[in-house]
């Protein structure tokens, strides 16, 4: 058990995203989002709602939001994951998590718009930083992994 | 740190499988298998490497070996994740890791009969359990979760 002192101390690292088809790229994301809170930070996943996803993208997730949150909660970066608001109401995730450092991925230039905007407009001391991508091309985002499910369904043999 | 007793006491999980496309359903998997040991039990997984499946299975992986053998072990359940041998050498697995339990999944028929039938043939102190599927039927299996995949890829606006 931490002292109140270290407590205190601790940083609170905010990531978000979709994390449907759960991949290494995710992974590292993960990690390196808690790295930047240096030791002892606690890494909070917000998972974007099902319906969230289809009003800003267009795409129904593979795997429903309840199972998509147990499975970012069990990697062992992370502390705790919960699901988003609907209207993924960046100012209520930033009230709810109080976040020291938010972490937004190689992909989310959106999301790093709108958190920068809201911290700038509410004068909130909160860090923002991207974090690269990682792993090889090829499987680093869950578009290109669909892509490469299709095209092995239609080989035959499968 | 535990003591040396408590040490020889905690049991050795050993579980197997291909963990492509990590999802709910393995997570519970592996819970449940740690569960079966007991308290302070060590899980570890074997993971299957590309070309075992590829023979067994007729099928290539979607995700490289290396990542999927990271990945599990990423899972908060799992003390250690190590690749197969390349042609799934069940007697060298067995020796390798020493378990106290094997613990086999629901479609892993083929898994439990060759465990079992070694672990006969060598009198060897091993208990094989099954576990049980988890989650609704057309997410628990790499499978149905590549069909979803492929059916929402020929649907207009993806």
């Amino acid at each position: 058990m931490k002292d109140e002192a270290e407590q205190r101390r601790s940083k609170v690292v905010l990531a978000a995203g979709m994390f449907d088809l759960l991949h290494y790229g995710h992974l590292r994301f993960l990690e390196e989002a808690k790295k930047a809170g240096g030791g002892g930070a606690r890494l909070i996943v917000v998972v974007a709602r099902d319906k969230t996803v289809e009003a800003r993208k267009g795409i129904k997730p593979v795997m429903p939001e309840a199972q998509r949150r147990i499975l970012v909660e069990a990697l062992k970066p992370v502390d705790e994951a919960l699901l988003g608001f609907e209207d993924l109401n960046v100012p209520e995730v930033l009230r709810a998590v109080k976040p020291d450092i938010v972490a937004v991925g190689y992909d989310q230039d959106d999301i790093y718009d709108e958190v920068k905007r809201i911290i700038e407009e509410g004068g909130l001391k909160v860090e923002v930083i991207r974090i690269g991508r990682f792993g090889p091309r090829e499987l680093g985002s869950s578009s290109e992994i669909k892509r490469r499910v299709v095209e092995g369904w239609r080989r035959p043999g499968r």
